[in-house]
């Protein structure tokens, strides 16, 4: 049997059309041949087709349908599924009956709009490091193609546990009960906030309760998340480290704090300066410190507890303390200091940042306000990834993961250490005793950085410019990891720095 | 060989000690006994055993600790090994070289703080239907215990499709590239996007480019992600339907926009009230309104297309459109208003809230504000879960579980239909189309429906009650999620409402 079919169109014209028993009835009209339909999905199949033609224009704003009945005729379909079909269309606005004058288009489905961006990812300015940098700058920096890859905070990502990760996942879904998957606690699972205060206790030297922890995507969203609270006290200017991380810095300011650059000396922040800034609150990175490396003493840790006991609050991102070659990691300030100190980590320098997992201690005062700003920002962070990590911390797995990743980084580093002493004459070299990066600075002031990073880009290796992360001016220089590539990359890398140092000297 | 060992404390008092020869100096003195320590690992054990002595006020501040060679020479273990504890301990700010006068504690860690709030989540109000309800009460509502959760919004979580989830992660473990494991695109990872935009083409009618797709947490960080764009472009008041989600009120509270409710009838909401509103955008529920189930008809969708030229954003929550049970889905209205709809959906109710995943397409002239709130609020989502559901997507798996889900949760809904027939005289049904929940009002006016919500969570059944969504005054009733659990708990816990119904009547 030869599968019904009918064109439909402005019904002046399909009645014409018809008349001549056309079947291609020009580009105005749409064909339409049952036999295309599958055979439980008749409905679906005519309305879209229906929906296709008014997107498309074959069926104007303004045109008529068939009527019902002489459409399931030429069709051979019933006269419900035509019913059906019409007030689909009706329901999603796009026709509507007239009376006598039938069933009429009243709106058009928008055709799929051109796209607006590359689905890639933000656009790339042909020189990242010409403007003054912002948040989207350091993305646009990130998806620049390049050989070689030092930008800093990025660790050995070839040794991400994979096959103890899926394990673990195996073994916490197979636990699960139906409520687990359901909205959790936006303050975090239980189990990862003990598990938590477990690795901070051995790691960091921290003593805290799960009830203080709250669970958050890393130490971003620590910051953003803390912004509104700190204003709700009356917090407005907030200090940052001169040099400081250009990302953090960014980040206060987008929560609308007004930040304060303190400078940083060989013995950390200057904190008779920070006390002078007139600054409510303070972010600090005291166990290395971004991207000088320095480490805050003994001296500075008493001064800072003097400014804290004035009322000053510190926000502790302990962003890689983990990481250290020459002793044991420098202990938290959190841990002096829990009743002045929001302290922040995360998992992005431990396994990967792809993980969006890290965790804040709040002051008891500020735990409630900090909770609601989570629960209003995500209702909490995904459960099974917590669950996984939990299961990886309290079974030493993550242990074993950190002092596998730190015999790595400590070869990258000394292998970049190595090739700085050849290919750079000239650079000294700062906070190599910790992290995932090291700074280097120029004594030679003939040069910006951004030249150096520029011309580096273009022979194929990135690193940040170290004024990126400076407010006051002073030497140029580089911020440098070098724990994400093989040592073959770092010392290619730093070989090719060589040479655009040499261009632009 | 007997292990070394010392006891040290306050300076006087330890000597006076040695001089005894005691041991167990008395409660104010450390014993140390080096045999306790392991053999590789004497640093660490000697520097937390002082530090643990300066915690539990064993060594106060102001107290003197043995000069160097004189503990080295006690313990029987190196000069160097006690000078790096020293000097660890000086680092952590805790104690400092006071000259002649020797190492004196300047400062102690804290100890372990009494927990300010149970780790097991927020306290719970005696009555959680008492107060005028906040977003915490219904996290608390949530974190009550009961025999039969009949609260909307969930599936069935038993359905969780467990095998194909860890199957489609191992895949994708083993495809993934180092770089992948680092920072993602803010926006959400291309795979995602992509497979979001074919979900929508296949499922809500909607053509659009993964250029303007973002990936977010969920409706609920959809919502905090739009506040301060919306903000940005002027909007101060935004509509909502009443009833509507109480949720999603405070949502946009939270993100300091003023709602004004405008009522929903038969038809869905009222576009000429929404008109005459004076807000510049509406957050509406068209496919299945929340709580009552109405569906926006074309009527209105013309009315709301007219105000939308006008220059009114619609925000649309399209929770759960793909849960029909009478016929295929409604279009979204984002399928005739590309440039004046913000559409957001997540997997919540087609898999899991607990997932944390959900897409919000956004007009090209809001997209790089909102793409630009994202990656202030956590940098993008967690790479892993979206490539994940990505090829959930693409393989057809996730079309099978709605599948699967929904013949399960139509059982359970005319089980409940019937139940409610049966238990319920008297009330009236609203919404049983679609979706995972009814609602059902009284028309006696006789009583309070938190008061019924009261003397149901008492019999041990958890519902809504439909004045927690209302803000102008109307019928008492409740809103019932059928979806999560067996036919067997939806028939005891209608039965159960049923008698909390007779004993507040």
């Amino acid at each position: 049997m030869r599968p019904a079919s009918a064109s439909i169109g402005p019904v002046s014209s399909a009645e014409e059309d018809r008349a001549k028993g056309s079947k291609t009835a020009g580009s105005d009209f749409l064909l339409l041949d049952i036999g295309q339909a599958p055979p439980r999905g008749r409905t679906e199949w005519l309305t879209s087709r229906i929906r296709s033609a008014i997107a498309d224009g074959t069926l104007p704003v303004g045109s008529r349908l068939p009527a019902g009945r002489v459409l399931a005729a030429e069709l051979r379909v019933s006269r419900g599924l035509v019913t059906e079909v019409y007030q689909r269309l009706a329901d999603a606005g796009q026709v509507a009956g007239r009376g006598r004058a039938g069933t009429v288009v009243v709106a058009a489905p928008a055709p799929a709009s051109a796209p607006s961006r590359a689905p890639e990812g933000p656009a790339v300015p042909a020189d990242p490091f010409a403007p003054r940098p912002g948040a989207a700058l350091v993305d646009a920096l990130r998806s620049v193609p390049c050989r070689i890859d030092l930008s800093p905070g990025v660790p050995d990502l070839t040794a991400f546990p994979r096959t103890a990760w899926l394990q673990a996942e195996r073994r916490v879904l197979a636990g699960l009960t139906p409520a687990d998957f359901g909205y959790g606690d936006p303050q975090g699972t239980p189990a990862l906030r003990e598990a938590v205060v477990g690795w901070l206790a051995r790691n960091r030297g921290i003593r805290a309760d799960p009830g203080e922890v709250v669970v958050v995507s890393g130490v971003a969203q620590a910051l953003a998340l803390l912004a509104p609270v700190l204003r709700g006290s009356g917090v407005r200017r907030v200090a940052v480290e001169d040099p400081g991380s250009l990302g953090a810095r960014r980040q206060l300011e987008y929560g609308r704090l007004e930040t304060v650059p303190v400078r940083v000396d060989a013995a950390g922040v200057d904190v008779a300066a920070l006390a002078g800034s007139g600054a409510a609150a303070a972010l600090l990175t005291p166990a290395h410190q971004f991207p000088t490396g320095v480490v805050l003493d003994g001296e500075r840790r008493r001064e800072l507890l003097a400014w804290a006991a004035g009322g000053g609050v510190v926000i502790e991102d302990d962003y890689d303390a983990e990481h250290r070659y020459d002793r044991a990691p420098v202990p938290a300030l959190r841990a002096l200091l829990p009743e002045a100190v929001c302290y922040a980590g995360s998992v992005s320098k431990l396994l990967a940042p792809a993980l969006r997992l890290g965790w804040l201690l709040v002051p008891p005062r500020l735990l409630d306000a900090v909770v609601a700003q989570k629960r209003y920002a995500d209702l909490g962070s995904p459960v099974l990834a917590q669950l996984v990590l939990a299961r990886l911390m309290d079974s030493g797995e993550l242990e074993r993961h950190l002092r596998f990743v730190r015999r790595r980084h400590r070869r990258r580093r000394d292998a970049m250490l190595r090739a700085i002493a050849a290919a750079l004459p000239g650079a000294r070299v700062h906070g190599a005793a910790a992290g995932l990066h090291l700074m280097v600075t120029f004594d030679s002031a003939g040069f910006e950085d951004t030249a150096l990073a520029s011309a580096a880009l273009a022979l194929g290796v990135k690193a940040h410019p170290l004024s990126w992360h400076r407010v006051a001016p002073g030497a140029p220089g580089l911020v440098l990891g070098y724990a994400a590539g093989p040592v073959g990359d770092v010392e290619e890398g730093i070989a090719l720095l060589g040479k655009a140092l040499r261009q632009v000297t």
